[in-house]
């Protein structure tokens, strides 16, 4: 019998920066949370203790600042490459690296106040590798949407357990993480993500939904149907049930007006949409 | 020695109530937290486990979603004073009501289609005795706010533990938690809210910090010298702190540029700006 | 009209202190959260931005990291007296020192090896008034307790909007918050403390609960009962409702055996037990 | 261009039980978040909102209720393949079921009356795929340990970007979270999450570590050398730093006595440990 290392990887995680450009009077802002993983020829650190290979995470972090004081932020996928190549580059140690982004946004106050938006996070997560790929991951987490009517869910499996009643009529609501593919590690990345959000928030809004997975089709598709630069989607989709109350017993009626917001359980529906001509993902999802 | 029972209360709380308003083709939509505290005759339930003078609170749930349908929900504030005035009036062993109410706020996408905001929350807490007193205090709970320039820190105590430096220039950040009592229980609540939202940002953004107690100052009097109908505004603002990273190890120079968030410890500066003439307090805020 | 600064107060939240005692081969270890609030002098800040009588948050911090080497931690009561004592005495302007703290507490795995025990945390709240009064609260938070039977709830009031069923046996579970007052500021911390929780574990387990009220009660004067050091205890206790799953619509009983644990809404019940002739509780609970 | 459904699944997530055994007048108590999550034909309720091949999430919810009266649960484990096949075994469209468990540990206070644990909680995620294969992997969360010496970090890389200093003595602090692979989907379930949860903490404990990747490669081959019913071991090791406060400006040293807990950002070190004969591990990790 043999005990070996297998897969592995170490960085530092949630690199809490703030940039602030100041060139003018207006400031403008970045607020980002970033994480490192390095990949690599590590075995020695694991087996014997030796670090000779081993970039510290605490230079990890030293680099993140140091670059968005060298080369400015800009858009996180600009970001993340610049850092992902770096790692690579510079540590002959290093087969791959990938760095995850998180930019919380802010609505601007005044030439140097601003308002954290506090909805969803945009997300950037870029997958560097030694052999020459690269690629890139656009997304956000916890978009929270409604639909108070055009949702419905009927014609089920019935089983010796299934107790719920077919309605034509319900709330839809889920809070969307999305991670879309670009099929090249360059291009207009904020034009990209604006639209793709506004693709993602019109199908949701436009599709009548007889299953939280027809919605969750139809806001992948319909992404890949006007972004060319996309490879790929894939939802998470939890169904934060809406619950119709029970007023009979006060002598009210209740059409679809008084709802209880229930926490757990929820329903959880994940799914994938991508073309058939998309370039392969390599480690880009791992 | 006599052991006694003391002050008490009890209550549901969170209960999470969604009201959607069909009567067009444009839905409407509330999103609630809504939370019941009743004070009383309710010693008995406490030294003999006598309940006949206690109201269940699943009893208190029931009332919260049967008004939203009979009486609708409206702003939070009437939303409270209904109910709060519901459970002293109906219950002789009720002496006081506190209903304490957050709401989320959704953007509108479509007819029946919603994004919910995710920035800070909209409060209500109405207290209303049978003696009759009643008292609303309205607020906002996390909105958070940076100015990256215009705040400094200087001229403070220093002692043997002291090594903080003088800075002119500083990021100021804070999550706002902000509480405003009303004169009267009734008002326009909505043009209320939205004034004061308004002013605290004004205040926020227009004030040349030299601490943040300046800051808070300067917040709650600039609502008060607008806003009439108030008597009183809390604040709580947390410093959260924004470090300046040391660049200069790899020569480069940081001007306020580069900003390390940190999570903890933070200032927590708290502080209360009223009028002199304000009516008593009363219960309102305990 | 005049608008004035009313009560205010400020200090470092969260100061995360880990002490490590090594003098011999076994160390021992402490881990904190402290939180400092100075009441005072400090109007000059909050109307003119003059700091001049403030002692920055900063060298707060850093007084609680330099006494846990100077004197060491000790009993979290003792540390925030220390504390509490040195901010008064040393600052004229300052007129009350409150010192909050945090315990986590951690079993020992071998003689510098520790495993972080995740249940409740035990608190200390100190306040030290320059008038020469100084108030010890002690307590924890989330303690999760259940008793699966000798729990019932009936005989309530009845009205328009109550559904609820009686019941002669239920799951009783709860969350125990718990703050319990010294009538003096000194004393053997660890020894009180350690009574005090199984004597509050012991009412719990003990009484059959015709309401959550006759358990806090009972649980509070237990304490009280033997614990003569103390003058007040009070107790805040979520019901967290356990419900029973209907499981007839698949042919079988369940006889409170299957329980959905709910998270909202939820009960929540709050009260104070005391002596007579307990001294004033002066600004203990502010 | 086609754009076409990929990988999916679907399913309900957190069902909170609580299951009371009655049988005596000693009560026992399991208290479970179950998850489930199935694979299989449900094309058509995405591309066509067609769910005639979907079990309502809902119905899943109720199998676990019911299922937990019918069959008992036992160890999370046997629980989870028991629902598994369930789902497999009575729906053609489904292909495949995934059961996700954590436990929460409670202790026993008196025959009906428990403490709930609160520290590390206890995983199993069990996978059966129609086509013959069924795999479980075992495991906790969040088990935070810390040495307070027997640690060092040295021989690292140093680039443009590098300021750690190597240290000899500094405290290792992680929350430990671990899940391990069984060859066999049977065993005794408790009594080898009794062994090797022992098996990591001696391990954690016993391991001069030289870099955190040294004490998680020796924690995973610890329990793979001991019990040999596993055929992997994979661990997700956040480096929760301490960092040693400098206390020179007081005039006192700091012999890694007083430590600042920080929060972010932290290192994370994630390895997997394996046997060569282990044998394939399928979709167990997906």
């Amino acid at each position: 019998m043999t005990i070996r290392l297998g897969p592995n990887r170490y960085g530092k995680a949630e690199i809490r920066l703030v940039r602030v450009v100041r060139g003018t009077e207006r400031h403008e802002l970045k607020d980002l949370n970033v994480s490192v993983a390095l990949v690599g020829d590590f075995a020695a650190a694991h087996l014997d203790g030796d670090n000779s290979k081993v970039l510290p995470t605490d230079t990890q972090k030293n680099t993140v600042y140091a670059f968005a004081k060298e080369h400015g932020v800009g858009e996180i996928e600009e970001f993340g490459l610049s850092l992902a190549h770096h790692f690579v580059s510079s540590q002959p140690s290093v087969q791959r690296a990938r760095i995850s982004i998180d930019e919380h946004g802010w609505d601007r106050l005044g030439p140097h106040s601003f308002r954290r938006q506090g909805g969803e996070v945009r997300t950037a997560t870029v997958t560097h590798d030694r052999a020459g790929g690269t690629w890139v991951v656009s997304g956000m987490t916890d978009l929270v949407v409604m639909n108070t009517t055009d949702s419905a869910f009927a014609g089920f499996i019935v089983d010796r357990y299934t107790t719920l009643a077919e309605t034509g009529d319900r709330i839809l609501a889920t809070a969307v993480t999305a991670r879309w593919r670009h099929r090249e590690p360059s291009g207009d990345w904020a034009g990209s993500f604006a639209a793709t959000r506004g693709l993602l928030l019109e199908a949701f809004a436009g599709t009548f939904s007889r299953a939280l997975q027809e919605t969750l089709y139809a806001m992948g598709a319909h992404v890949l149907e006007h972004r060319a630069e996309l490879a790929e989607v894939r939802l998470s989709l939890p169904n934060r049930h809406h619950f119709v109350v029970d007023l009979t017993p006060f002598g009210l009626d209740n059409q679809n007006e008084v709802f209880h917001a229930d926490d757990r359980p929820y329903g959880l529906i994940e799914g994938t949409v991508l073309r058939d001509e998309a370039p392969p993902a390599g480690p880009a999802w791992e």
